[in-house]
């Protein structure tokens, strides 16, 4: 189910995004004889069974809905989240940059919530996303989060402090989302192959530096630091323009590869 | 070879990433007897044949290279360029949101120079990318530039202008960088499969406006716009900024999803 | 009082800011026998007559609070409003590219919540802003904040549909906050003095491109559209970054000068 | 002259701004005899003599030049510069933030090319910015900027290091814009009157770190920290859009206010 089987139709335990507005969008499984309840009026689960996704479907008071089938970008933006959890926007470069591709193995920490681990495993699938988290109640959200998506075949969930050292040897990347990461260069070094890379999402400021200090220490070239601002355009007739509100800041992305 | 083909050991024929420094990369191919000459003196490529990926090696004036395997970021960074190119945080951001996956069937128009067909095709191998030019010296480079990156194979470069209609059907994505997409709105819509994507990059607001409101107008749902501005930072010890340059525009990608 | 004097001491009816903390200031006026009530405890604004500026009060339960005197900047941002109000950067901007200085006529059209009037009004005086404006009630709220800012007398309050014509002649300026720019260039152009500065801030950029179009069609020269962001940053030891959110768009200003 | 006299009328001496186009403008004073050579061909300064600000001239091939008025936004982006300028936009926020108005007094350091000595002094004229430089052959420059601006008067140029110590008491803003901004802030504190306004333009991050921490240690409030980004909007009928080069970065500037 879910990423695993992009079936164009809708089956019992299929998973669906029922989409109204912009602003209004429904994650969700469907199931016969279960109700899922909107500001609009609820959808009966057993009337999408059968349609092709992409089908509209009416509420009991009338209002449509699109039977979407979600994407990757529907389960991040949907994952149930205990932790902050990375933007689209930031795991897009990422993945990009990374070049992740099917087979690849990648060593993560930590886990979070799961919304990158959802995002790298997707792209490396049928590779392996190793994924280090020191907090268990995180890796058991994290852990329902990849089973939704239907990606925790491809993920191994390890409840291990990454600063301690990385088990696991030639690996395609080191992925950081956690708040010491110069402690994990090293290990990062001695993890990936040779021109494998390092990718590392950091709130502040003081930590890039640290990062990138300490990058340049061990073998690291091809060292780059971004920041992404996304902004959303709004369009009316004859009245376009940028959001008033955006999301200012969200971290700034180190890359660096590793050379002998 | 190229993309696809990772094997960590050069050999003749191999891709590589001569990298100097944060400015001067040379993405080439290893052939015997031959000499890339830089700046910084020149290399032997035979020295190459048999070291993996991420070693060092010498120009005839001491000066150290690490030799790099190349990745999709280096190849449409390094592509060949007969037209404006699409830049990599836009093309990220689209592969990321379009979710695409291996085996996936998508058209896009105009071919240009080959960078975002490049892109697509990484992600879909083995999939298809059906790529409309209508300018035959534009395709010509896309052609070569494909050929480079080693996924000529997963496009079918197409000679014909998309206005006039889409021959495929049931694809997974329509993805355009043309000037009049609002013209081959309808198409899409026809092409697409439900739920399908429709993704556009758009340099001016006012094409951006013509694109939405068209997409409206048919059964278009989920329509989002967005702008990326990356900024780089320059990291020195106790100096860290952004850099004072920057791209202050690339364009304005539009989203959508074809409901029923 | 308010801005016209700046005078050191602390005086009844003298204007104050008390500063709290970066989110919490309170713009005010002395008037013995009063109290002024907050989140952490209340100010008997009699204990502040006599002091200097800059100085700490505490409230009923012990907390200071910095008697400050109230700057432009907050005046501005503390006005009483009841439409839209520009942002202080924005403002700040129009200010120094239009040169203003004491002895200056300007005009204005909205007035609105008087904000922007607040500004100019603050720079040309002894100079006088003439400020048009349609809705009756918004020119009572103007009004009453150009009054509490001090700067009432350099302000003319017109009840007039600006589209309809200026009355004023040459001018040094004239600045534009409402829907329909384009029909006032006609009547700004004839309204400048040669060299006259033109100014005008829009929400949307169907906006800009009707007037920047209007502009080119009568003799305006050195015609600029400029869009500013601001980011706020947050400092903390070791942990600085931009603010997470922001205001995304305020709006486009628009430059000309008059030529002939 | 200069911008202490804005008469209309074009005299022997007058300064006038020639402008072709957005991106040429030729700033000069008129001299009769004098010729000014321009890419389209030359304008004799004698035929200037007489004319109102605003008119136009041809050069001797017969192209259209308008001779406007220089205004202080003209002067501090044509000052002859041997550093790095503030960018206007820069200048414009501090001038507005911290309320600049006739009569106050103003420290700043270092002088530099003496731009933003131009802008603080053409809003507190007649009062006096005292400028603090170590460097002399900067300061040359700098007054020449300022007698060409016409603002020399308001300006008591020091060959001094501010980090020793500020001679001026009970001033209303201390502006810096040099590379140790914490070393002044002991020195800041004691010049400034109480509530009176410290600004600080600075390039790095690190620099904002180190200069927060210390306004903290002292009795500064209301400290703010922004960053403001410039785009300008190239408007084509049809095709508005972005410029698509920026000027990434300029600095971050930090405000404070003195309490006691």
């Amino acid at each position: 189910m879910a990423l695993r089987d992009q079936g164009d139709v809708i089956c019992e335990g299929s998973p669906v995004l029922l989409y109204l507005d912009e602003r209004r969008k429904y994650l969700t499984k469907v199931e016969k004889d279960r109700k899922i309840h909107t500001h609009k009026g609820y959808i009966d689960m057993s009337a999408l069974i059968g349609l092709e996704y992409g089908s509209k479907v009416k509420s009991n008071i009338g209002v449509d809905f699109v039977a979407l089938q979600p994407t990757l970008w529907d389960y991040v933006l949907k994952v149930v989240r205990k932790t902050q959890v990375i933007y689209p926007k930031d795991m897009a470069i990422m993945v990009f940059k990374l070049g992740l591709k099917p087979g690849m193995k990648v060593v993560e920490a930590g886990t979070g919530s799961g919304a990158l681990t959802c995002a790298l495993a997707f792209f490396v699938k049928p590779g392996i996303v190793y994924s280090y988290e020191i907090n268990p109640s995180f890796q058991e959200v994290a852990k329902r989060n990849l089973e939704r998506a239907g990606l925790l075949d491809y993920v191994v969930l390890k409840l291990k402090d990454i600063t301690q050292g990385i088990d696991e040897e030639n690996v395609d990347a080191v992925v950081l989302d956690m708040a010491t990461p110069w402690l994990v260069v090293p290990h990062a070094y001695k993890a990936l192959k040779r021109g494998g890379h390092f990718a590392r999402l950091s709130p502040t400021i003081n930590q890039v530096e640290k990062t990138v200090l300490e990058l340049r220490k061990h073998d690291f070239v091809d060292i780059k630091v971004y920041e992404l601002l996304l902004r959303e355009i709004k369009v009316e007739e004859g009245a376009v323009r940028p959001e008033m509100f955006m999301v200012g800041h969200t971290g700034y992305i180190t890359f660096a590869r590793k050379s002998l």
